[in-house]
Protein backbone atom coordinates (compact mmCIF):
# COMPACT_ATOMS: atom_id res chain seq x y z
CA UNK A 1 0.00 0.00 0.00
CA UNK A 2 1.14 3.75 -0.64
CA UNK A 3 1.29 6.32 2.33
CA UNK A 4 0.22 10.01 1.48
CA UNK A 5 2.42 12.50 2.76
CA UNK A 6 1.69 15.68 3.62
CA UNK A 7 3.92 18.63 5.16
CA UNK A 8 6.42 21.21 4.43
CA UNK A 9 8.82 21.40 1.43
CA UNK A 10 11.98 23.76 1.71
CA UNK A 11 14.83 24.71 1.53
CA UNK A 12 17.03 24.66 4.73
CA UNK A 13 20.06 26.53 5.07
CA UNK A 14 21.88 24.87 7.77
CA UNK A 15 25.05 25.77 10.18
CA UNK A 16 26.64 23.70 12.48
CA UNK A 17 29.77 23.86 14.87
CA UNK A 18 31.62 22.71 12.10
CA UNK A 19 30.16 23.31 8.24
CA UNK A 20 27.61 25.35 6.41
CA UNK A 21 25.32 24.29 4.03
CA UNK A 22 22.74 26.53 2.09
CA UNK A 23 19.61 26.09 0.60
CA UNK A 24 19.26 22.15 0.77
CA UNK A 25 16.09 20.05 0.27
CA UNK A 26 14.72 20.10 3.68
CA UNK A 27 10.93 20.41 5.13
CA UNK A 28 9.05 17.49 6.81
CA UNK A 29 7.40 16.26 3.93
CA UNK A 30 10.71 16.02 2.05
CA UNK A 31 12.50 13.98 5.07
CA UNK A 32 9.42 11.90 5.62
CA UNK A 33 9.32 10.72 1.87
CA UNK A 34 12.54 10.26 1.20
CA UNK A 35 12.65 8.00 4.39
CA UNK A 36 8.71 6.28 3.58
CA UNK A 37 10.21 5.72 -0.27
CA UNK A 38 12.34 2.76 0.89
CA UNK A 39 9.42 0.82 2.01
CA UNK A 40 6.25 1.70 0.38
CA UNK A 41 5.09 4.35 -2.40
CA UNK A 42 4.46 7.86 -1.29
CA UNK A 43 1.88 10.82 -2.54
CA UNK A 44 3.40 13.17 -1.54
CA UNK A 45 1.32 16.93 -0.84
CA UNK A 46 3.46 20.07 -0.38
CA UNK A 47 3.96 23.91 -1.81
CA UNK A 48 7.12 24.99 -3.45
CA UNK A 49 7.78 28.49 -5.30
CA UNK A 50 9.13 28.90 -8.73
CA UNK A 51 12.52 29.22 -7.17
CA UNK A 52 12.55 25.52 -6.42
CA UNK A 53 15.41 24.09 -8.33
CA UNK A 54 15.20 21.32 -10.75
CA UNK A 55 17.38 19.00 -9.12
CA UNK A 56 15.53 18.46 -5.91
CA UNK A 57 12.19 17.45 -8.24
CA UNK A 58 14.71 15.14 -10.00
CA UNK A 59 15.35 13.29 -6.41
CA UNK A 60 11.83 13.19 -5.18
CA UNK A 61 11.12 11.12 -8.35
CA UNK A 62 14.40 8.90 -8.27
CA UNK A 63 12.57 7.63 -4.97
CA UNK A 64 9.32 6.81 -6.38
CA UNK A 65 7.91 9.48 -4.88
CA UNK A 66 4.31 10.65 -6.46
CA UNK A 67 4.31 14.46 -7.03
CA UNK A 68 0.65 14.81 -7.98
CA UNK A 69 0.21 16.69 -4.99
CA UNK A 70 3.08 18.82 -5.06
CA UNK A 71 1.97 22.30 -6.11
CA UNK A 72 4.43 24.70 -7.94
CA UNK A 73 3.44 28.13 -6.83
CA UNK A 74 4.31 32.39 -7.48
CA UNK A 75 6.72 33.06 -5.22
CA UNK A 76 9.33 31.39 -3.41
CA UNK A 77 10.16 28.40 -1.93
CA UNK A 78 10.08 28.17 2.03
CA UNK A 79 13.63 28.73 3.29
CA UNK A 80 14.35 28.00 6.75
CA UNK A 81 17.95 28.73 8.24
CA UNK A 82 19.26 27.92 11.59
CA UNK A 83 22.31 26.98 13.67
CA UNK A 84 23.29 24.05 15.77
CA UNK A 85 25.01 24.67 19.01
CA UNK A 86 27.91 22.69 19.72
CA UNK A 87 25.71 19.12 21.78
CA UNK A 88 24.00 19.23 18.57
CA UNK A 89 20.29 18.57 20.69
CA UNK A 90 19.48 21.82 20.43
CA UNK A 91 19.11 24.80 17.56
CA UNK A 92 18.44 27.96 16.75
CA UNK A 93 16.61 29.79 14.14
CA UNK A 94 18.76 32.70 12.11
CA UNK A 95 15.55 32.70 9.30
CA UNK A 96 12.31 32.20 8.43
CA UNK A 97 10.94 33.02 4.69
CA UNK A 98 7.40 31.32 4.93
CA UNK A 99 7.67 31.94 1.01
CA UNK A 100 4.31 30.20 -0.85
CA UNK A 101 4.00 28.06 2.81
CA UNK A 102 1.96 31.66 3.74
CA UNK A 103 -0.59 30.93 1.34
CA UNK A 104 -0.30 26.88 0.73
CA UNK A 105 -3.35 25.02 0.22
CA UNK A 106 -3.37 21.37 0.06
CA UNK A 107 -5.35 20.11 -2.65
CA UNK A 108 -5.38 16.15 -3.17
CA UNK A 109 -5.41 14.56 -6.45
CA UNK A 110 -8.03 12.29 -7.45
CA UNK A 111 -5.80 9.10 -6.80
CA UNK A 112 -4.86 10.25 -3.64
CA UNK A 113 -8.17 10.73 -1.80
CA UNK A 114 -8.33 6.69 -0.91
CA UNK A 115 -4.66 6.93 0.92
CA UNK A 116 -4.69 4.42 3.57
CA UNK A 117 -1.98 5.62 5.35
CA UNK A 118 -1.66 9.30 5.86
CA UNK A 119 1.30 10.99 7.43
CA UNK A 120 0.14 14.68 8.54
CA UNK A 121 4.06 16.03 8.70
CA UNK A 122 4.88 19.11 10.80
CA UNK A 123 2.87 21.98 9.55
CA UNK A 124 0.11 24.24 10.11
CA UNK A 125 -2.44 22.49 11.85
CA UNK A 126 -4.99 23.90 9.88
CA UNK A 127 -3.17 22.85 6.70
CA UNK A 128 -3.28 19.12 8.11
CA UNK A 129 -7.16 19.78 8.63
CA UNK A 130 -7.25 20.17 5.13
CA UNK A 131 -5.57 17.35 4.16
CA UNK A 132 -7.69 15.19 6.30
CA UNK A 133 -11.08 16.72 5.40
CA UNK A 134 -10.09 15.78 1.71
CA UNK A 135 -9.29 12.30 2.43
CA UNK A 136 -12.59 9.32 1.81
CA UNK A 137 -11.36 6.84 4.63
CA UNK A 138 -8.02 6.78 5.81
CA UNK A 139 -7.12 3.55 7.81
CA UNK A 140 -4.16 4.95 9.86
CA UNK A 141 -3.00 8.76 10.28
CA UNK A 142 -0.73 9.79 12.79
CA UNK A 143 0.33 13.27 13.25
CA UNK A 144 3.30 14.98 13.89
CA UNK A 145 4.14 18.90 14.69
CA UNK A 146 6.46 21.10 16.66
CA UNK A 147 6.70 23.86 19.56
CA UNK A 148 5.39 26.43 17.38
CA UNK A 149 2.26 25.07 16.68
CA UNK A 150 1.26 23.99 20.59
CA UNK A 151 2.06 28.10 21.21
CA UNK A 152 0.34 29.79 18.67
CA UNK A 153 -2.22 27.06 17.17
CA UNK A 154 -3.56 25.22 20.15
CA UNK A 155 -6.87 25.00 19.57
CA UNK A 156 -6.71 23.08 16.00
CA UNK A 157 -3.90 21.00 17.33
CA UNK A 158 -6.73 20.14 20.13
CA UNK A 159 -8.81 19.45 17.41
CA UNK A 160 -6.63 17.62 15.53
CA UNK A 161 -5.76 15.23 18.36
CA UNK A 162 -9.16 14.13 17.84
CA UNK A 163 -9.09 13.04 14.30
CA UNK A 164 -5.95 10.88 14.02
CA UNK A 165 -5.14 7.63 14.99
CA UNK A 166 -1.55 8.68 15.88
CA UNK A 167 0.52 11.90 17.35
CA UNK A 168 4.28 11.89 17.75
CA UNK A 169 5.97 15.14 19.28
CA UNK A 170 9.43 15.31 20.87
CA UNK A 171 9.82 15.23 24.91
CA UNK A 172 10.63 19.08 25.26
CA UNK A 173 6.90 18.80 23.06
CA UNK A 174 4.95 16.64 24.83
CA UNK A 175 6.27 18.80 28.14
CA UNK A 176 5.07 21.68 26.69
CA UNK A 177 1.46 20.58 25.74
CA UNK A 178 0.92 18.52 29.28
CA UNK A 179 2.79 20.62 31.30
CA UNK A 180 4.22 17.69 32.69
CA UNK A 181 8.13 16.09 33.05
CA UNK A 182 7.38 12.62 33.76
CA UNK A 183 7.41 11.17 29.80
CA UNK A 184 4.97 7.51 30.89
CA UNK A 185 2.85 10.32 32.67
CA UNK A 186 3.10 12.60 29.53
CA UNK A 187 1.90 9.56 26.96
CA UNK A 188 -1.13 9.15 29.44
CA UNK A 189 -2.11 12.79 29.10
CA UNK A 190 -1.71 12.72 25.68
CA UNK A 191 -3.63 9.54 24.65
CA UNK A 192 -7.00 11.82 26.99
CA UNK A 193 -6.50 14.15 24.12
CA UNK A 194 -7.52 11.56 21.50
CA UNK A 195 -4.40 9.52 20.16
CA UNK A 196 -4.66 6.15 20.75
CA UNK A 197 -0.72 5.90 19.69
CA UNK A 198 1.21 8.13 20.75
CA UNK A 199 5.17 8.57 20.55
CA UNK A 200 7.30 10.76 22.07
CA UNK A 201 10.55 11.03 20.39
CA UNK A 202 13.92 11.70 22.89
CA UNK A 203 16.75 12.77 20.04
CA UNK A 204 19.73 10.46 20.38
CA UNK A 205 17.87 8.69 23.58
CA UNK A 206 15.35 6.76 20.27
CA UNK A 207 11.78 7.15 21.24
CA UNK A 208 8.66 5.43 23.07
CA UNK A 209 5.45 4.12 22.01
CA UNK A 210 2.22 4.26 24.43
CA UNK A 211 -0.49 1.78 22.84
CA UNK A 212 -2.97 -0.78 23.32
CA UNK A 213 -0.17 -3.39 23.08
CA UNK A 214 1.57 -1.25 26.05
CA UNK A 215 4.92 0.81 26.05
CA UNK A 216 7.83 -0.03 23.81
CA UNK A 217 11.38 1.58 24.15
CA UNK A 218 12.57 2.13 20.72
CA UNK A 219 16.24 2.50 20.70
CA UNK A 220 18.43 4.81 18.51
CA UNK A 221 21.05 3.47 16.27
CA UNK A 222 24.26 4.35 17.98
CA UNK A 223 26.42 7.31 16.36
CA UNK A 224 29.99 8.21 17.20
CA UNK A 225 29.25 11.40 14.59
CA UNK A 226 26.25 13.29 14.09
CA UNK A 227 26.99 15.92 11.35
CA UNK A 228 23.41 17.51 11.02
CA UNK A 229 20.42 16.33 13.19
CA UNK A 230 17.84 18.56 10.84
CA UNK A 231 15.15 16.37 9.76
CA UNK A 232 16.03 13.14 11.37
CA UNK A 233 12.06 13.32 13.64
CA UNK A 234 10.62 13.55 10.29
CA UNK A 235 12.58 10.62 8.75
CA UNK A 236 12.01 8.74 11.92
CA UNK A 237 8.02 9.11 11.19
CA UNK A 238 8.19 8.93 7.51
CA UNK A 239 10.50 5.39 8.09
CA UNK A 240 7.57 4.37 10.22
CA UNK A 241 4.36 5.04 8.38
CA UNK A 242 6.81 3.90 4.97
CA UNK A 243 7.22 0.08 6.79
CA UNK A 244 3.85 0.01 8.22
CA UNK A 245 2.31 0.79 4.33
CA UNK A 246 4.91 -1.68 2.94
CA UNK A 247 4.21 -4.64 5.64
CA UNK A 248 1.28 -6.93 5.94
CA UNK A 249 -0.42 -8.16 8.97
CA UNK A 250 -1.80 -5.62 11.89
CA UNK A 251 -0.78 -1.95 12.90
CA UNK A 252 -0.21 -3.63 16.19
CA UNK A 253 2.26 -6.36 15.29
CA UNK A 254 4.16 -4.22 12.97
CA UNK A 255 4.38 -0.83 15.24
CA UNK A 256 7.14 -1.95 17.25
CA UNK A 257 9.52 -2.75 13.92
CA UNK A 258 7.98 0.06 12.35
CA UNK A 259 9.61 2.35 14.93
CA UNK A 260 12.87 0.66 14.66
CA UNK A 261 13.21 1.20 10.65
CA UNK A 262 11.97 4.98 11.21
CA UNK A 263 14.92 4.85 13.55
CA UNK A 264 17.35 3.33 11.84
CA UNK A 265 16.58 6.02 8.56
CA UNK A 266 16.62 8.79 11.26
CA UNK A 267 20.36 7.96 11.87
CA UNK A 268 21.78 7.52 7.89
CA UNK A 269 19.39 11.31 8.50
CA UNK A 270 21.72 12.39 11.23
CA UNK A 271 25.42 11.14 9.00
CA UNK A 272 24.53 13.89 6.38
CA UNK A 273 23.61 17.98 6.31
CA UNK A 274 20.22 17.37 5.00
CA UNK A 275 19.29 14.53 3.08
CA UNK A 276 22.82 14.18 1.18
CA UNK A 277 23.23 10.65 3.30
CA UNK A 278 19.52 9.46 3.42
CA UNK A 279 18.82 9.57 -0.18
CA UNK A 280 22.36 7.20 -0.94
CA UNK A 281 21.44 4.76 1.51
CA UNK A 282 20.72 1.00 0.07
CA UNK A 283 18.15 -1.18 1.33
CA UNK A 284 20.63 -3.41 2.78
CA UNK A 285 22.27 -1.17 4.86
CA UNK A 286 18.77 -0.46 6.16
CA UNK A 287 18.72 -3.76 7.36
CA UNK A 288 22.18 -4.26 8.41
CA UNK A 289 21.19 -1.59 10.99
CA UNK A 290 18.15 -2.88 11.95
CA UNK A 291 19.46 -6.17 12.37
CA UNK A 292 22.43 -4.40 14.71
CA UNK A 293 20.16 -2.57 16.60
CA UNK A 294 18.37 -5.87 17.88
CA UNK A 295 21.89 -7.29 18.84
CA UNK A 296 22.77 -4.07 20.82
CA UNK A 297 19.31 -4.31 22.92
CA UNK A 298 18.72 -7.91 23.69
CA UNK A 299 19.77 -9.72 26.90
CA UNK B 1 30.22 -16.24 45.36
CA UNK B 2 30.17 -13.06 47.35
CA UNK B 3 30.88 -9.20 46.06
CA UNK B 4 33.35 -6.77 48.27
CA UNK B 5 31.32 -3.68 48.36
CA UNK B 6 33.36 -0.29 49.95
CA UNK B 7 32.01 3.15 49.48
CA UNK B 8 29.96 5.84 51.98
CA UNK B 9 28.05 4.69 54.50
CA UNK B 10 25.82 8.18 55.61
CA UNK B 11 22.74 9.68 57.03
CA UNK B 12 21.22 11.37 53.74
CA UNK B 13 18.65 14.66 54.51
CA UNK B 14 16.84 14.33 50.83
CA UNK B 15 14.61 17.71 50.33
CA UNK B 16 12.41 17.19 46.77
CA UNK B 17 9.84 19.48 45.64
CA UNK B 18 7.21 17.61 47.68
CA UNK B 19 9.00 15.87 50.88
CA UNK B 20 11.38 16.00 53.14
CA UNK B 21 13.11 13.14 55.22
CA UNK B 22 16.04 13.98 57.78
CA UNK B 23 18.88 11.55 57.56
CA UNK B 24 17.85 8.37 55.73
CA UNK B 25 20.51 5.44 55.96
CA UNK B 26 22.31 6.47 52.68
CA UNK B 27 25.74 6.27 50.88
CA UNK B 28 27.27 4.89 47.85
CA UNK B 29 27.82 1.32 49.93
CA UNK B 30 24.63 1.48 51.51
CA UNK B 31 22.99 1.34 48.14
CA UNK B 32 25.17 -0.81 46.99
CA UNK B 33 24.88 -3.23 49.35
CA UNK B 34 21.71 -3.24 49.99
CA UNK B 35 20.79 -3.82 45.77
CA UNK B 36 23.74 -6.49 45.46
CA UNK B 37 22.35 -8.53 48.40
CA UNK B 38 19.15 -9.87 46.46
CA UNK B 39 22.13 -11.73 44.22
CA UNK B 40 25.19 -12.83 46.80
CA UNK B 41 26.07 -12.57 49.32
CA UNK B 42 27.75 -8.94 50.51
CA UNK B 43 30.61 -7.98 52.23
CA UNK B 44 30.39 -4.20 53.14
CA UNK B 45 33.52 -1.82 53.91
CA UNK B 46 33.07 1.60 55.19
CA UNK B 47 33.38 3.59 58.30
CA UNK B 48 30.84 5.13 60.39
CA UNK B 49 30.39 7.51 63.43
CA UNK B 50 29.29 6.67 67.16
CA UNK B 51 26.22 8.47 66.36
CA UNK B 52 25.02 5.69 63.44
CA UNK B 53 21.77 4.32 64.82
CA UNK B 54 21.41 0.77 65.43
CA UNK B 55 18.54 0.43 63.36
CA UNK B 56 20.69 0.75 60.39
CA UNK B 57 23.16 -1.95 61.54
CA UNK B 58 20.00 -3.90 62.32
CA UNK B 59 18.73 -3.52 58.16
CA UNK B 60 22.53 -4.47 56.87
CA UNK B 61 22.30 -7.10 58.72
CA UNK B 62 18.48 -8.20 57.80
CA UNK B 63 19.73 -8.00 54.09
CA UNK B 64 22.22 -10.48 55.20
CA UNK B 65 25.44 -8.12 54.74
CA UNK B 66 28.68 -8.89 56.39
CA UNK B 67 29.51 -5.88 58.74
CA UNK B 68 33.29 -7.42 59.59
CA UNK B 69 34.67 -4.23 57.08
CA UNK B 70 32.38 -1.63 58.59
CA UNK B 71 34.47 0.31 61.25
CA UNK B 72 32.53 2.18 63.82
CA UNK B 73 34.42 4.86 64.82
CA UNK B 74 34.81 8.08 67.51
CA UNK B 75 33.04 11.51 65.67
CA UNK B 76 30.14 11.43 63.49
CA UNK B 77 28.80 9.54 60.65
CA UNK B 78 29.34 11.32 57.40
CA UNK B 79 26.12 13.08 56.63
CA UNK B 80 24.70 14.58 53.18
CA UNK B 81 22.07 16.89 52.75
CA UNK B 82 20.60 17.93 49.21
CA UNK B 83 17.89 18.82 47.33
CA UNK B 84 16.14 17.83 43.67
CA UNK B 85 14.79 20.40 41.43
CA UNK B 86 11.12 19.51 39.56
CA UNK B 87 12.37 17.45 37.35
CA UNK B 88 14.36 15.06 39.66
CA UNK B 89 17.70 14.91 37.46
CA UNK B 90 19.41 17.72 39.28
CA UNK B 91 20.30 17.89 42.64
CA UNK B 92 21.85 20.72 44.81
CA UNK B 93 24.22 19.79 47.73
CA UNK B 94 23.27 21.80 50.81
CA UNK B 95 25.54 20.53 53.12
CA UNK B 96 28.42 17.79 53.37
CA UNK B 97 29.61 16.92 57.48
CA UNK B 98 32.67 14.79 56.45
CA UNK B 99 32.65 13.35 59.94
CA UNK B 100 34.54 9.95 60.50
CA UNK B 101 34.86 9.65 56.49
CA UNK B 102 37.56 12.65 56.43
CA UNK B 103 40.06 10.06 58.59
CA UNK B 104 38.21 6.67 57.29
CA UNK B 105 41.09 4.32 55.76
CA UNK B 106 39.43 1.11 54.57
CA UNK B 107 41.05 -2.25 56.55
CA UNK B 108 39.71 -5.35 55.09
CA UNK B 109 38.80 -8.28 57.67
CA UNK B 110 41.19 -11.83 56.97
CA UNK B 111 38.11 -13.06 55.31
CA UNK B 112 37.25 -10.16 53.06
CA UNK B 113 40.89 -11.00 51.38
CA UNK B 114 39.84 -13.19 48.99
CA UNK B 115 36.66 -11.62 47.40
CA UNK B 116 36.29 -12.38 43.61
CA UNK B 117 33.82 -9.30 42.73
CA UNK B 118 34.78 -6.11 43.81
CA UNK B 119 32.64 -2.78 43.68
CA UNK B 120 34.63 0.11 44.67
CA UNK B 121 31.84 2.42 45.38
CA UNK B 122 32.04 6.21 45.09
CA UNK B 123 34.06 7.23 47.53
CA UNK B 124 37.77 9.05 47.21
CA UNK B 125 39.74 7.28 44.68
CA UNK B 126 42.83 7.09 47.35
CA UNK B 127 40.40 4.48 49.51
CA UNK B 128 39.26 2.86 46.23
CA UNK B 129 43.08 2.70 45.83
CA UNK B 130 43.27 0.97 49.42
CA UNK B 131 40.70 -1.44 48.98
CA UNK B 132 42.47 -2.66 46.08
CA UNK B 133 46.00 -2.89 47.97
CA UNK B 134 45.03 -5.10 50.54
CA UNK B 135 42.69 -7.98 47.99
CA UNK B 136 45.03 -10.83 47.04
CA UNK B 137 43.71 -11.58 43.41
CA UNK B 138 40.01 -10.34 42.72
CA UNK B 139 38.38 -11.20 39.68
CA UNK B 140 36.42 -8.31 38.81
CA UNK B 141 36.53 -5.29 40.13
CA UNK B 142 34.07 -2.24 38.78
CA UNK B 143 34.89 1.33 39.77
CA UNK B 144 32.11 4.01 40.32
CA UNK B 145 33.17 8.03 40.74
CA UNK B 146 31.40 10.96 40.78
CA UNK B 147 32.11 14.80 39.19
CA UNK B 148 33.70 16.11 42.54
CA UNK B 149 37.00 13.04 42.31
CA UNK B 150 37.10 13.87 38.24
CA UNK B 151 37.52 17.69 40.01
CA UNK B 152 39.63 17.20 42.55
CA UNK B 153 41.44 13.81 42.66
CA UNK B 154 42.46 12.94 38.89
CA UNK B 155 45.72 11.98 38.97
CA UNK B 156 44.30 9.71 41.75
CA UNK B 157 41.27 8.51 39.79
CA UNK B 158 43.36 7.89 36.43
CA UNK B 159 45.41 5.29 37.93
CA UNK B 160 42.74 3.80 39.20
CA UNK B 161 41.52 3.08 36.47
CA UNK B 162 44.24 1.34 34.95
CA UNK B 163 44.01 -1.17 37.60
CA UNK B 164 40.06 -1.89 37.76
CA UNK B 165 38.36 -4.21 35.38
CA UNK B 166 35.26 -2.20 34.56
CA UNK B 167 34.45 1.76 35.20
CA UNK B 168 30.80 2.81 35.56
CA UNK B 169 29.85 6.53 35.87
CA UNK B 170 27.20 8.88 34.24
CA UNK B 171 26.80 10.89 31.34
CA UNK B 172 27.76 13.93 32.68
CA UNK B 173 30.71 12.74 34.21
CA UNK B 174 31.97 10.97 30.89
CA UNK B 175 31.61 14.85 28.83
CA UNK B 176 33.46 16.01 32.05
CA UNK B 177 36.24 13.40 31.89
CA UNK B 178 36.59 13.57 28.28
CA UNK B 179 35.64 16.60 26.98
CA UNK B 180 34.06 14.52 24.89
CA UNK B 181 29.77 15.35 23.94
CA UNK B 182 28.98 12.15 22.20
CA UNK B 183 28.56 9.23 24.49
CA UNK B 184 29.90 6.51 22.11
CA UNK B 185 33.14 8.48 21.64
CA UNK B 186 33.06 9.39 24.87
CA UNK B 187 33.43 5.58 25.70
CA UNK B 188 36.46 4.51 23.37
CA UNK B 189 38.27 7.67 25.29
CA UNK B 190 37.01 5.63 28.77
CA UNK B 191 38.92 2.16 27.01
CA UNK B 192 41.77 4.07 26.22
CA UNK B 193 42.31 4.94 30.47
CA UNK B 194 42.30 1.08 30.95
CA UNK B 195 38.62 -0.51 32.30
CA UNK B 196 37.82 -3.34 29.28
CA UNK B 197 34.20 -2.44 30.09
CA UNK B 198 32.60 1.14 30.83
CA UNK B 199 29.12 1.36 31.85
CA UNK B 200 27.79 5.28 31.01
CA UNK B 201 24.55 5.75 33.10
CA UNK B 202 21.89 7.92 31.68
CA UNK B 203 19.13 8.63 34.22
CA UNK B 204 15.62 7.72 32.92
CA UNK B 205 17.41 7.21 29.56
CA UNK B 206 18.89 3.67 31.14
CA UNK B 207 22.03 3.03 30.52
CA UNK B 208 25.30 2.03 27.78
CA UNK B 209 27.67 -0.77 27.93
CA UNK B 210 30.65 -0.68 25.83
CA UNK B 211 32.66 -4.21 26.57
CA UNK B 212 34.47 -6.60 24.42
CA UNK B 213 31.12 -8.11 23.23
CA UNK B 214 30.32 -4.87 21.57
CA UNK B 215 28.02 -2.26 23.06
CA UNK B 216 24.32 -2.95 24.70
CA UNK B 217 21.77 -0.54 25.15
CA UNK B 218 20.36 -1.43 28.53
CA UNK B 219 16.79 0.11 29.30
CA UNK B 220 15.50 1.83 32.18
CA UNK B 221 12.28 0.47 34.37
CA UNK B 222 9.37 2.75 32.91
CA UNK B 223 8.54 4.95 36.17
CA UNK B 224 5.70 7.25 36.08
CA UNK B 225 6.24 8.79 39.60
CA UNK B 226 10.11 9.27 40.88
CA UNK B 227 10.33 10.05 44.72
CA UNK B 228 14.03 10.24 44.91
CA UNK B 229 16.68 9.21 42.92
CA UNK B 230 19.35 9.88 45.29
CA UNK B 231 20.91 5.80 45.46
CA UNK B 232 19.78 4.97 42.08
CA UNK B 233 23.44 4.88 40.36
CA UNK B 234 24.61 3.13 43.66
CA UNK B 235 21.53 0.69 43.26
CA UNK B 236 21.94 -0.35 39.93
CA UNK B 237 25.99 -0.90 40.10
CA UNK B 238 25.17 -3.02 43.05
CA UNK B 239 22.44 -5.07 41.93
CA UNK B 240 24.97 -5.12 38.52
CA UNK B 241 27.98 -6.86 40.93
CA UNK B 242 25.55 -8.90 43.35
CA UNK B 243 24.14 -10.74 39.82
CA UNK B 244 26.88 -10.95 38.70
CA UNK B 245 28.66 -12.60 42.03
CA UNK B 246 25.40 -14.62 42.20
CA UNK B 247 25.14 -16.18 38.35
CA UNK B 248 27.19 -19.04 37.23
CA UNK B 249 29.13 -18.74 34.06
CA UNK B 250 31.47 -15.97 32.61
CA UNK B 251 30.96 -12.19 32.69
CA UNK B 252 30.38 -11.47 29.26
CA UNK B 253 27.29 -13.93 28.93
CA UNK B 254 25.97 -12.76 32.20
CA UNK B 255 26.71 -8.66 32.29
CA UNK B 256 23.61 -7.87 30.09
CA UNK B 257 21.06 -9.19 32.47
CA UNK B 258 23.23 -8.05 35.30
CA UNK B 259 22.88 -4.56 33.91
CA UNK B 260 18.96 -4.95 33.59
CA UNK B 261 18.89 -6.54 37.16
CA UNK B 262 20.56 -3.29 38.10
CA UNK B 263 18.72 -0.80 36.28
CA UNK B 264 15.46 -2.91 37.89
CA UNK B 265 16.65 -2.05 41.86
CA UNK B 266 17.10 1.34 40.40
CA UNK B 267 14.06 1.46 39.91
CA UNK B 268 12.65 0.45 43.16
CA UNK B 269 15.42 2.65 45.00
CA UNK B 270 13.70 5.71 42.72
CA UNK B 271 10.25 5.04 43.66
CA UNK B 272 11.15 5.80 47.85
CA UNK B 273 13.34 8.33 49.52
CA UNK B 274 16.69 7.15 50.56
CA UNK B 275 16.71 2.95 51.12
CA UNK B 276 12.82 2.96 52.22
CA UNK B 277 11.40 1.08 49.26
CA UNK B 278 14.60 -1.00 47.67
CA UNK B 279 14.53 -2.73 51.42
CA UNK B 280 11.02 -3.56 50.78
CA UNK B 281 11.52 -5.59 47.76
CA UNK B 282 11.24 -8.90 47.29
CA UNK B 283 12.70 -10.88 45.07
CA UNK B 284 10.02 -11.89 43.10
CA UNK B 285 9.19 -7.94 41.77
CA UNK B 286 12.57 -8.01 40.83
CA UNK B 287 11.98 -10.97 38.23
CA UNK B 288 8.41 -9.24 37.32
CA UNK B 289 10.17 -5.57 36.56
CA UNK B 290 12.87 -7.67 34.19
CA UNK B 291 10.64 -9.68 32.47
CA UNK B 292 8.88 -6.66 31.83
CA UNK B 293 11.90 -4.98 30.60
CA UNK B 294 11.99 -7.60 28.23
CA UNK B 295 8.65 -7.17 26.51
CA UNK B 296 9.02 -3.50 26.80
CA UNK B 297 12.47 -3.44 24.70
CA UNK B 298 11.22 -6.68 22.43
CA UNK B 299 10.67 -6.34 18.59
Amino acid sequence: MSVLIVGTTALDSIKTPNQENPRLLGGSASHASVAASFFSRVQLVGGVGEDFPQKYLTLYRKHGIDLAGLQILPGKTFHWSGEYEVNMNHRRTLLTELGVIETFQPRLPAAFLDAPFVLLGNIAPALQHAVLDQLRKPKFVVADSMDLWINIALPELLRLLQRVNGFVLNDSEAQLLTKEDNVFVALKKIHKLGPKYVIIKQGSHGSILSGPKGIFICPAYPLSRVADPTGAGDSFVGGLMGYLAGAKGSIDSNLRRAMVHGSVIASFCCEGFGLTTTTKTKRAEIQKRVKELEKLTRF
